[in-house]
Protein backbone atom coordinates (compact mmCIF):
# COMPACT_ATOMS: atom_id res chain seq x y z
CA UNK A 1 0.00 0.00 0.00
CA UNK A 2 1.15 3.50 -0.19
CA UNK A 3 -0.61 5.45 2.80
CA UNK A 4 -0.62 9.40 2.57
CA UNK A 5 -1.46 12.05 5.38
CA UNK A 6 -3.48 14.77 2.66
CA UNK A 7 -5.61 17.83 3.54
CA UNK A 8 -8.43 18.74 1.72
CA UNK A 9 -11.18 21.47 2.22
CA UNK A 10 -9.52 22.08 5.81
CA UNK A 11 -9.38 18.73 6.48
CA UNK A 12 -6.43 16.69 7.34
CA UNK A 13 -7.04 12.53 7.13
CA UNK A 14 -5.34 9.74 6.04
CA UNK A 15 -5.51 7.69 2.87
CA UNK A 16 -5.17 5.02 0.48
CA UNK A 17 -3.06 6.35 -2.63
CA UNK A 18 -4.41 4.20 -5.98
CA UNK A 19 -2.52 5.42 -8.74
CA UNK A 20 -3.20 9.32 -9.40
CA UNK A 21 -6.56 8.97 -7.02
CA UNK A 22 -6.73 8.66 -3.18
CA UNK A 23 -8.92 6.95 -1.03
CA UNK A 24 -10.14 8.63 2.52
CA UNK A 25 -9.01 6.28 4.98
CA UNK A 26 -10.26 8.22 7.87
CA UNK A 27 -12.80 6.03 9.18
CA UNK A 28 -10.19 3.74 10.06
CA UNK A 29 -7.76 5.74 12.23
CA UNK A 30 -7.37 9.45 13.02
CA UNK A 31 -3.97 9.59 12.08
CA UNK A 32 -0.78 7.59 10.35
CA UNK A 33 0.48 6.31 13.84
CA UNK A 34 -2.89 4.73 14.57
CA UNK A 35 -2.65 3.27 11.40
CA UNK A 36 0.45 1.80 10.90
CA UNK A 37 0.71 0.94 14.52
CA UNK A 38 -2.23 -1.51 14.05
CA UNK A 39 -1.98 -4.92 12.19
CA UNK A 40 -6.53 -4.64 12.11
CA UNK A 41 -6.62 -1.64 11.04
CA UNK A 42 -3.64 -2.60 8.30
CA UNK A 43 -5.92 -4.85 7.36
CA UNK A 44 -8.81 -3.16 7.34
CA UNK A 45 -7.01 -0.54 4.59
CA UNK A 46 -5.71 -3.22 2.90
CA UNK A 47 -9.08 -4.70 2.17
CA UNK A 48 -10.79 -1.28 0.78
CA UNK A 49 -12.88 -2.41 -2.04
CA UNK A 50 -11.80 -1.21 -5.49
CA UNK A 51 -14.58 0.88 -6.21
CA UNK A 52 -14.11 2.78 -3.53
CA UNK A 53 -15.31 6.74 -3.57
CA UNK A 54 -11.51 8.94 -4.15
CA UNK A 55 -10.47 12.24 -4.77
CA UNK A 56 -7.72 12.80 -7.53
CA UNK A 57 -4.67 13.69 -6.00
CA UNK A 58 -4.00 16.66 -7.92
CA UNK A 59 -7.02 18.19 -6.05
CA UNK A 60 -5.44 17.40 -2.76
CA UNK A 61 -2.37 18.46 0.07
CA UNK A 62 -0.11 16.39 0.57
CA UNK A 63 1.17 16.68 3.77
CA UNK A 64 3.92 14.70 5.70
CA UNK A 65 2.88 11.31 6.00
CA UNK A 66 3.56 11.49 9.88
CA UNK A 67 3.24 14.76 11.08
CA UNK A 68 4.02 14.48 14.63
CA UNK A 69 6.93 12.06 15.11
CA UNK A 70 7.57 11.19 18.75
CA UNK A 71 11.53 11.87 17.40
CA UNK A 72 13.41 11.88 14.26
CA UNK A 73 16.93 9.96 14.03
CA UNK A 74 19.56 10.47 11.47
CA UNK A 75 22.37 8.47 10.17
CA UNK A 76 25.66 11.02 8.92
CA UNK A 77 28.40 9.43 6.96
CA UNK A 78 26.58 6.37 5.31
CA UNK A 79 27.53 5.89 1.72
CA UNK A 80 31.29 6.22 1.08
CA UNK A 81 31.31 8.53 -1.43
CA UNK A 82 29.85 10.92 0.82
CA UNK A 83 32.36 10.47 3.48
CA UNK A 84 34.93 10.48 1.16
CA UNK A 85 33.63 14.13 0.03
CA UNK A 86 33.07 14.63 3.68
CA UNK A 87 36.65 14.36 4.27
CA UNK A 88 35.60 12.49 7.17
CA UNK A 89 37.17 8.69 8.22
CA UNK A 90 34.96 5.90 7.46
CA UNK A 91 32.75 5.33 10.42
CA UNK A 92 33.69 2.47 12.42
CA UNK A 93 30.33 3.04 14.80
CA UNK A 94 26.80 4.39 13.58
CA UNK A 95 27.05 8.32 13.75
CA UNK A 96 23.92 9.77 14.57
CA UNK A 97 22.06 12.75 15.43
CA UNK A 98 18.18 13.93 15.92
CA UNK A 99 16.60 16.42 13.66
CA UNK A 100 14.11 17.80 16.07
CA UNK A 101 10.42 17.01 15.20
CA UNK A 102 9.27 21.02 14.83
CA UNK A 103 11.27 20.45 10.86
CA UNK A 104 8.78 18.00 9.95
CA UNK A 105 7.44 19.71 6.36
CA UNK A 106 5.24 18.47 3.26
CA UNK A 107 6.55 16.96 0.18
CA UNK A 108 5.97 20.28 -1.76
CA UNK A 109 6.40 22.50 1.34
CA UNK A 110 8.65 25.69 1.11
CA UNK A 111 12.12 25.14 2.83
CA UNK A 112 13.31 28.60 4.62
CA UNK A 113 16.73 30.01 3.79
CA UNK A 114 17.42 31.01 7.34
CA UNK A 115 17.92 35.03 8.21
CA UNK A 116 20.83 33.61 10.66
CA UNK A 117 23.23 31.76 7.84
CA UNK A 118 23.08 31.26 4.12
CA UNK A 119 24.92 27.74 4.02
CA UNK A 120 21.84 26.46 3.50
CA UNK A 121 22.69 23.15 2.04
CA UNK A 122 20.23 20.23 0.56
CA UNK A 123 20.71 15.93 1.24
CA UNK A 124 18.65 13.03 -0.54
CA UNK A 125 17.71 10.23 2.05
CA UNK A 126 15.90 7.57 1.89
CA UNK A 127 13.65 7.46 4.81
CA UNK A 128 11.52 4.88 7.36
CA UNK A 129 8.81 4.93 9.77
CA UNK A 130 8.74 2.81 12.49
CA UNK A 131 5.11 0.80 13.37
CA UNK A 132 5.83 -0.88 16.60
CA UNK A 133 7.00 0.00 19.87
CA UNK A 134 10.35 -1.84 20.45
CA UNK A 135 13.29 -2.58 22.39
CA UNK A 136 16.78 -4.81 21.86
CA UNK A 137 15.48 -5.29 18.03
CA UNK A 138 18.49 -8.50 16.66
CA UNK A 139 18.95 -7.31 12.94
CA UNK A 140 16.66 -10.78 11.90
CA UNK A 141 14.16 -9.19 13.09
CA UNK A 142 13.70 -5.29 12.65
CA UNK A 143 11.78 -5.46 9.31
CA UNK A 144 8.97 -6.50 11.15
CA UNK A 145 8.85 -3.31 13.36
CA UNK A 146 9.25 -1.04 9.96
CA UNK A 147 5.97 0.50 8.39
CA UNK A 148 7.09 1.69 5.63
CA UNK A 149 9.45 3.79 3.36
CA UNK A 150 9.31 7.33 2.15
CA UNK A 151 11.92 10.08 1.02
CA UNK A 152 13.36 12.89 2.70
CA UNK A 153 15.44 15.82 2.56
CA UNK A 154 17.89 15.94 4.97
CA UNK A 155 17.96 19.75 4.73
CA UNK A 156 21.47 21.47 6.83
CA UNK A 157 22.37 24.40 7.78
CA UNK A 158 26.14 23.84 6.74
CA UNK A 159 28.08 26.63 9.15
CA UNK A 160 25.52 25.70 12.21
CA UNK A 161 26.41 22.06 11.45
CA UNK A 162 30.15 22.07 11.75
CA UNK A 163 30.94 24.74 14.30
CA UNK A 164 30.67 21.97 17.08
CA UNK A 165 31.51 18.28 16.77
CA UNK A 166 27.71 17.38 17.76
CA UNK A 167 26.66 18.74 14.58
CA UNK A 168 22.63 18.64 16.24
CA UNK A 169 21.51 22.76 16.12
CA UNK A 170 22.60 22.86 12.06
CA UNK A 171 20.36 19.93 11.64
CA UNK A 172 17.04 20.74 12.89
CA UNK A 173 16.18 23.97 11.55
CA UNK A 174 12.31 24.53 11.34
CA UNK A 175 10.73 23.50 7.91
CA UNK A 176 14.52 21.13 7.43
CA UNK A 177 12.48 17.72 7.17
CA UNK A 178 10.30 17.60 3.94
CA UNK A 179 9.10 14.48 3.58
CA UNK A 180 7.02 11.80 1.35
CA UNK A 181 4.87 12.13 -0.82
CA UNK A 182 3.65 9.14 1.02
CA UNK A 183 4.67 5.66 3.41
CA UNK A 184 5.25 2.69 0.74
CA UNK A 185 4.86 -0.25 3.42
CA UNK A 186 7.50 -2.55 3.15
CA UNK A 187 5.21 -5.49 1.92
CA UNK A 188 4.77 -3.23 -1.28
CA UNK A 189 8.30 -2.34 -1.73
CA UNK A 190 10.10 -5.86 -1.25
CA UNK A 191 13.86 -4.78 -0.65
CA UNK A 192 14.67 -1.24 0.71
CA UNK A 193 18.31 -1.85 -0.26
CA UNK A 194 18.06 -1.73 -4.15
CA UNK A 195 17.03 1.77 -4.66
CA UNK A 196 17.98 4.50 -7.33
CA UNK A 197 18.32 7.77 -5.01
CA UNK A 198 18.79 10.88 -6.89
CA UNK A 199 18.76 14.93 -5.90
CA UNK A 200 18.18 17.62 -8.15
CA UNK A 201 18.58 21.58 -8.03
CA UNK A 202 16.84 23.59 -10.59
CA UNK A 203 16.30 20.45 -12.21
CA UNK A 204 20.17 19.78 -12.32
CA UNK A 205 21.44 16.64 -11.07
CA UNK A 206 23.32 16.37 -8.27
CA UNK A 207 23.14 13.18 -6.05
CA UNK A 208 22.85 9.82 -7.81
CA UNK A 209 23.37 6.67 -5.57
CA UNK A 210 21.45 3.26 -5.19
CA UNK A 211 20.60 2.60 -1.48
CA UNK A 212 22.59 -0.51 -2.00
CA UNK A 213 25.31 1.86 -1.34
CA UNK A 214 24.15 2.61 2.46
CA UNK A 215 27.20 1.40 4.91
CA UNK A 216 24.76 0.69 7.51
CA UNK A 217 21.34 -0.80 6.40
CA UNK A 218 18.16 0.42 7.73
CA UNK A 219 17.67 -3.15 9.53
CA UNK A 220 21.22 -2.72 11.46
CA UNK A 221 20.04 0.88 12.05
CA UNK A 222 17.05 0.03 14.28
CA UNK A 223 18.78 -2.61 15.76
CA UNK A 224 21.45 -0.27 17.13
CA UNK A 225 19.12 2.32 18.10
CA UNK A 226 17.02 -0.09 19.92
CA UNK A 227 19.87 -0.92 22.19
CA UNK A 228 19.60 1.98 23.44
CA UNK A 229 16.38 3.35 24.26
CA UNK A 230 12.72 2.29 23.10
CA UNK A 231 11.64 3.17 19.21
CA UNK A 232 8.20 4.33 18.99
CA UNK A 233 5.48 3.72 16.50
CA UNK A 234 5.61 6.84 14.21
CA UNK A 235 9.38 7.53 15.04
CA UNK A 236 11.21 8.58 11.53
CA UNK A 237 14.86 7.81 10.36
CA UNK A 238 16.29 9.47 8.14
CA UNK A 239 19.26 6.89 6.80
CA UNK A 240 22.04 9.25 5.28
CA UNK A 241 22.68 10.82 2.39
CA UNK A 242 25.19 9.64 -0.67
CA UNK A 243 28.01 12.24 -2.43
CA UNK A 244 27.16 15.68 -4.40
CA UNK A 245 25.87 18.11 -1.67
CA UNK A 246 26.14 21.19 -2.12
CA UNK A 247 29.00 21.84 0.37
CA UNK A 248 31.52 19.37 -1.25
CA UNK A 249 30.95 20.84 -5.27
CA UNK A 250 33.99 22.93 -6.05
CA UNK A 251 33.63 25.49 -5.43
CA UNK A 252 31.14 25.33 -2.81
CA UNK A 253 27.08 25.80 -3.86
CA UNK A 254 24.64 27.05 -1.41
CA UNK A 255 20.76 26.97 -1.90
CA UNK A 256 19.28 30.39 -2.47
CA UNK A 257 16.18 31.93 -2.27
CA UNK A 258 14.03 30.41 -5.33
CA UNK A 259 15.76 27.43 -5.82
CA UNK A 260 13.77 24.21 -5.95
CA UNK A 261 14.93 20.98 -4.45
CA UNK A 262 14.05 17.63 -5.82
CA UNK A 263 14.68 14.28 -4.32
CA UNK A 264 13.73 11.14 -5.94
CA UNK A 265 13.85 7.22 -4.62
CA UNK A 266 12.60 4.30 -7.32
CA UNK A 267 9.18 3.24 -6.30
CA UNK A 268 9.20 5.54 -3.43
CA UNK A 269 7.98 8.75 -5.48
CA UNK A 270 9.59 11.97 -5.21
CA UNK A 271 9.29 15.23 -3.32
CA UNK A 272 10.14 19.14 -4.86
CA UNK A 273 10.64 22.17 -1.93
CA UNK A 274 11.18 25.60 -3.32
CA UNK A 275 13.70 27.81 -0.90
CA UNK A 276 11.95 30.78 0.70
CA UNK A 277 13.02 33.35 2.99
CA UNK A 278 12.56 32.56 6.54
CA UNK A 279 10.53 34.88 8.34
CA UNK A 280 12.75 36.08 11.26
CA UNK A 281 10.27 37.77 13.40
CA UNK A 282 10.43 37.25 17.27
CA UNK A 283 7.75 35.29 18.60
CA UNK A 284 6.48 34.48 21.79
CA UNK A 285 3.45 32.83 23.26
CA UNK B 1 5.13 27.78 42.66
CA UNK B 2 6.31 24.39 43.54
CA UNK B 3 4.55 22.39 40.54
CA UNK B 4 4.88 18.70 40.65
CA UNK B 5 3.19 15.43 38.57
CA UNK B 6 2.40 13.04 40.69
CA UNK B 7 0.61 9.85 40.84
CA UNK B 8 -1.35 8.26 43.63
CA UNK B 9 -3.80 5.44 43.67
CA UNK B 10 -3.62 4.91 40.34
CA UNK B 11 -4.03 8.21 38.77
CA UNK B 12 -1.67 10.63 37.57
CA UNK B 13 -2.16 14.38 38.51
CA UNK B 14 -0.62 17.93 38.81
CA UNK B 15 -0.72 19.72 42.04
CA UNK B 16 0.88 22.59 43.93
CA UNK B 17 3.61 21.56 46.45
CA UNK B 18 3.36 23.58 49.68
CA UNK B 19 5.66 22.39 52.05
CA UNK B 20 5.48 19.07 53.30
CA UNK B 21 2.04 18.67 51.78
CA UNK B 22 0.89 18.74 47.86
CA UNK B 23 -3.00 20.51 46.32
CA UNK B 24 -4.70 18.85 43.35
CA UNK B 25 -4.51 21.10 40.89
CA UNK B 26 -5.57 18.56 38.04
CA UNK B 27 -9.50 20.59 38.06
CA UNK B 28 -7.20 23.20 36.20
CA UNK B 29 -5.64 21.39 33.49
CA UNK B 30 -5.02 17.83 32.47
CA UNK B 31 -0.81 18.00 32.87
CA UNK B 32 1.90 20.12 33.39
CA UNK B 33 2.12 21.19 30.25
CA UNK B 34 -1.86 22.23 29.77
CA UNK B 35 -1.11 24.47 33.32
CA UNK B 36 2.53 25.88 32.61
CA UNK B 37 1.76 27.28 29.02
CA UNK B 38 -1.78 29.21 30.33
CA UNK B 39 -0.95 32.56 31.95
CA UNK B 40 -4.88 32.25 32.85
CA UNK B 41 -4.56 28.48 34.31
CA UNK B 42 -1.39 29.79 36.44
CA UNK B 43 -2.87 32.90 37.79
CA UNK B 44 -5.78 30.21 39.33
CA UNK B 45 -3.19 27.90 40.41
CA UNK B 46 -1.42 30.52 42.55
CA UNK B 47 -4.74 31.82 44.21
CA UNK B 48 -5.09 28.28 45.40
CA UNK B 49 -7.11 29.36 48.77
CA UNK B 50 -4.62 28.69 52.25
CA UNK B 51 -6.88 25.97 53.52
CA UNK B 52 -6.95 23.83 50.43
CA UNK B 53 -7.42 20.18 50.59
CA UNK B 54 -3.98 18.33 50.58
CA UNK B 55 -2.09 15.16 50.56
CA UNK B 56 1.19 14.28 52.65
CA UNK B 57 4.05 14.43 49.79
CA UNK B 58 5.04 11.20 51.71
CA UNK B 59 1.84 9.27 50.36
CA UNK B 60 1.89 9.83 47.01
CA UNK B 61 4.55 9.27 44.19
CA UNK B 62 6.35 12.37 43.06
CA UNK B 63 6.91 11.75 39.10
CA UNK B 64 8.54 13.47 36.40
CA UNK B 65 7.16 17.14 36.27
CA UNK B 66 6.41 16.69 32.77
CA UNK B 67 5.80 13.14 31.61
CA UNK B 68 5.78 14.11 28.05
CA UNK B 69 8.29 16.88 26.38
CA UNK B 70 7.83 17.30 23.19
CA UNK B 71 11.64 17.97 23.01
CA UNK B 72 14.76 17.56 25.34
CA UNK B 73 17.97 19.07 24.35
CA UNK B 74 21.25 18.99 26.49
CA UNK B 75 24.65 21.27 26.23
CA UNK B 76 27.69 19.41 27.19
CA UNK B 77 30.96 21.58 27.99
CA UNK B 78 29.66 24.52 29.76
CA UNK B 79 31.19 24.72 32.70
CA UNK B 80 34.45 25.62 32.53
CA UNK B 81 35.69 22.80 35.28
CA UNK B 82 33.83 20.13 33.82
CA UNK B 83 35.59 21.07 29.99
CA UNK B 84 39.18 21.18 31.74
CA UNK B 85 38.76 17.43 33.07
CA UNK B 86 36.90 16.34 30.03
CA UNK B 87 40.30 17.19 27.96
CA UNK B 88 38.56 19.39 25.59
CA UNK B 89 39.00 23.32 24.48
CA UNK B 90 36.67 25.62 25.75
CA UNK B 91 33.88 26.03 23.17
CA UNK B 92 33.58 28.72 21.28
CA UNK B 93 29.73 28.14 20.21
CA UNK B 94 27.33 26.28 22.34
CA UNK B 95 27.58 22.31 21.91
CA UNK B 96 24.29 21.14 22.03
CA UNK B 97 22.52 17.44 21.54
CA UNK B 98 19.03 15.81 22.32
CA UNK B 99 18.23 13.40 25.11
CA UNK B 100 15.46 11.33 23.44
CA UNK B 101 11.91 12.03 25.37
CA UNK B 102 11.88 8.11 26.14
CA UNK B 103 14.86 8.74 28.56
CA UNK B 104 12.41 10.84 31.21
CA UNK B 105 12.46 9.44 34.88
CA UNK B 106 10.96 10.55 37.80
CA UNK B 107 12.73 12.20 40.52
CA UNK B 108 13.01 8.94 42.40
CA UNK B 109 12.76 6.33 39.99
CA UNK B 110 15.98 3.48 39.31
CA UNK B 111 18.03 4.34 36.44
CA UNK B 112 19.44 1.50 33.79
CA UNK B 113 22.44 0.06 33.76
CA UNK B 114 22.52 -0.70 30.03
CA UNK B 115 23.04 -4.95 29.14
CA UNK B 116 25.28 -3.01 26.48
CA UNK B 117 27.95 -1.22 28.49
CA UNK B 118 29.21 -1.09 31.81
CA UNK B 119 30.35 2.40 31.45
CA UNK B 120 26.99 4.35 32.93
CA UNK B 121 28.12 8.25 34.64
CA UNK B 122 26.37 10.28 35.76
CA UNK B 123 26.07 14.50 35.44
CA UNK B 124 24.25 16.93 37.85
CA UNK B 125 22.69 19.78 36.24
CA UNK B 126 19.68 22.42 36.32
CA UNK B 127 17.51 22.02 33.95
CA UNK B 128 14.28 24.60 33.41
CA UNK B 129 11.00 23.88 30.90
CA UNK B 130 9.69 26.40 28.44
CA UNK B 131 6.35 27.78 29.13
CA UNK B 132 5.49 29.59 25.62
CA UNK B 133 5.55 28.39 22.17
CA UNK B 134 8.91 30.80 20.66
CA UNK B 135 10.67 31.49 17.73
CA UNK B 136 14.01 34.33 18.09
CA UNK B 137 13.85 35.15 21.22
CA UNK B 138 16.45 37.75 22.28
CA UNK B 139 18.15 37.02 25.26
CA UNK B 140 17.04 40.12 27.13
CA UNK B 141 13.22 38.66 26.86
CA UNK B 142 13.88 34.82 27.37
CA UNK B 143 12.59 34.72 30.72
CA UNK B 144 9.51 35.35 29.23
CA UNK B 145 9.50 32.02 28.20
CA UNK B 146 11.03 29.90 30.99
CA UNK B 147 8.30 28.03 33.04
CA UNK B 148 10.90 27.37 35.96
CA UNK B 149 13.65 25.24 37.09
CA UNK B 150 14.19 21.90 38.08
CA UNK B 151 16.99 18.88 39.51
CA UNK B 152 18.01 16.49 36.43
CA UNK B 153 20.72 13.75 36.31
CA UNK B 154 22.03 13.35 32.23
CA UNK B 155 22.75 10.14 33.00
CA UNK B 156 25.25 9.25 30.05
CA UNK B 157 26.86 6.28 28.73
CA UNK B 158 30.35 6.86 28.23
CA UNK B 159 31.74 4.59 25.86
CA UNK B 160 28.42 4.73 23.78
CA UNK B 161 28.43 8.93 23.88
CA UNK B 162 32.58 9.27 22.91
CA UNK B 163 32.87 6.75 20.48
CA UNK B 164 31.21 8.94 17.65
CA UNK B 165 31.77 12.91 17.80
CA UNK B 166 28.15 13.63 18.21
CA UNK B 167 28.03 11.94 21.60
CA UNK B 168 23.88 11.39 20.23
CA UNK B 169 23.28 7.74 21.59
CA UNK B 170 24.93 7.02 24.70
CA UNK B 171 23.18 10.06 26.08
CA UNK B 172 19.76 8.59 25.32
CA UNK B 173 19.20 5.53 27.26
CA UNK B 174 15.79 4.72 28.60
CA UNK B 175 15.67 5.86 31.74
CA UNK B 176 18.50 7.70 31.83
CA UNK B 177 16.59 11.40 32.78
CA UNK B 178 15.41 11.75 35.88
CA UNK B 179 14.29 15.47 36.60
CA UNK B 180 11.97 16.79 39.57
CA UNK B 181 11.47 16.56 41.94
CA UNK B 182 8.94 19.50 41.08
CA UNK B 183 8.96 22.74 38.73
CA UNK B 184 10.18 25.91 40.69
CA UNK B 185 8.41 28.62 38.67
CA UNK B 186 10.60 31.35 37.58
CA UNK B 187 8.84 34.15 39.83
CA UNK B 188 9.41 32.04 43.09
CA UNK B 189 13.32 31.44 41.97
CA UNK B 190 14.01 34.52 41.79
CA UNK B 191 17.80 34.37 40.25
CA UNK B 192 18.35 31.12 38.70
CA UNK B 193 22.35 31.55 38.45
CA UNK B 194 23.28 32.06 41.54
CA UNK B 195 22.40 28.51 42.76
CA UNK B 196 24.59 25.91 44.79
CA UNK B 197 24.55 22.38 42.77
CA UNK B 198 25.50 19.47 43.99
CA UNK B 199 26.02 15.59 42.98
CA UNK B 200 26.70 12.63 45.35
CA UNK B 201 27.04 8.59 44.72
CA UNK B 202 26.04 6.54 47.87
CA UNK B 203 26.56 9.64 49.91
CA UNK B 204 30.18 10.72 48.85
CA UNK B 205 29.79 14.20 47.57
CA UNK B 206 31.59 14.15 43.67
CA UNK B 207 30.24 17.33 42.14
CA UNK B 208 29.94 20.81 43.93
CA UNK B 209 29.50 24.04 41.99
CA UNK B 210 27.31 26.87 41.53
CA UNK B 211 24.85 27.65 38.42
CA UNK B 212 27.00 31.60 38.38
CA UNK B 213 29.76 29.30 36.68
CA UNK B 214 27.36 28.29 33.77
CA UNK B 215 29.30 29.64 30.64
CA UNK B 216 26.37 30.24 28.56
CA UNK B 217 23.27 31.34 31.00
CA UNK B 218 19.75 30.18 30.81
CA UNK B 219 18.56 33.03 28.51
CA UNK B 220 21.92 32.38 26.41
CA UNK B 221 20.48 28.56 25.78
CA UNK B 222 17.31 30.36 24.79
CA UNK B 223 18.52 32.71 22.58
CA UNK B 224 20.61 30.38 20.39
CA UNK B 225 18.30 27.53 20.16
CA UNK B 226 15.47 29.72 19.08
CA UNK B 227 17.63 31.32 16.59
CA UNK B 228 17.16 27.98 15.21
CA UNK B 229 14.03 26.04 15.69
CA UNK B 230 10.32 26.54 17.36
CA UNK B 231 10.35 26.08 21.09
CA UNK B 232 6.97 24.79 22.25
CA UNK B 233 5.48 24.63 25.98
CA UNK B 234 7.19 21.71 27.30
CA UNK B 235 10.03 21.47 26.12
CA UNK B 236 13.32 21.12 28.67
CA UNK B 237 16.35 22.09 28.77
CA UNK B 238 19.58 20.56 30.51
CA UNK B 239 21.84 23.10 31.53
CA UNK B 240 25.39 21.07 31.39
CA UNK B 241 27.09 19.80 34.12
CA UNK B 242 30.24 20.98 36.68
CA UNK B 243 33.38 19.05 36.96
CA UNK B 244 33.38 15.64 39.19
CA UNK B 245 31.62 13.07 37.13
CA UNK B 246 32.85 10.00 37.57
CA UNK B 247 34.88 9.32 33.70
CA UNK B 248 37.36 11.85 35.27
CA UNK B 249 38.16 10.21 38.64
CA UNK B 250 41.55 9.16 38.92
CA UNK B 251 40.97 6.05 38.52
CA UNK B 252 38.01 6.38 36.56
CA UNK B 253 34.27 5.16 38.84
CA UNK B 254 31.37 3.90 36.65
CA UNK B 255 28.28 3.56 38.51
CA UNK B 256 27.33 -0.27 39.33
CA UNK B 257 24.41 -2.05 40.26
CA UNK B 258 23.00 -0.48 43.70
CA UNK B 259 24.67 2.68 43.69
CA UNK B 260 22.43 5.65 44.53
CA UNK B 261 22.94 9.04 42.28
CA UNK B 262 21.46 12.16 43.95
CA UNK B 263 21.24 15.50 42.59
CA UNK B 264 20.36 18.28 44.72
CA UNK B 265 20.11 22.48 43.55
CA UNK B 266 20.14 24.81 46.36
CA UNK B 267 15.82 26.17 46.32
CA UNK B 268 15.19 23.42 43.91
CA UNK B 269 15.25 20.52 46.04
CA UNK B 270 16.83 17.35 45.05
CA UNK B 271 16.71 14.05 42.92
CA UNK B 272 17.65 10.55 43.76
CA UNK B 273 18.09 7.44 42.06
CA UNK B 274 19.00 4.17 42.50
CA UNK B 275 21.07 1.87 39.82
CA UNK B 276 19.11 -1.07 38.82
CA UNK B 277 20.20 -3.87 35.68
CA UNK B 278 18.24 -3.31 32.64
CA UNK B 279 16.32 -6.17 31.64
CA UNK B 280 17.58 -6.58 28.18
CA UNK B 281 14.93 -8.39 26.67
CA UNK B 282 13.80 -7.91 23.02
CA UNK B 283 10.11 -6.38 23.08
CA UNK B 284 8.61 -5.96 20.25
CA UNK B 285 5.06 -4.17 20.08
Amino acid sequence: MKLATYTTKGKTAIGLVRGDRIVDLSALAPDMIALISSDALMAKAKATPADAPSLALADVTLRAPVLNPGKILAIGLNYRDHVEESKMALPEHQVWFNKQHNCVNDPYGTINKPVVSDMLDYEAEMCFVISKRCKHVPVERAHEVIGGYFVGNDATVRDWQLRTNTWQIGKSFDTHGPVGPWITTADELGDPHTLDIKGYVNGELRQSSNTKHLIFNCFDQVAHLSQAFTLDAGDIIFSGTPSGVGMAMKPPSVLKVGDVVRVEIEKLGHIENKVVLENGATVIG
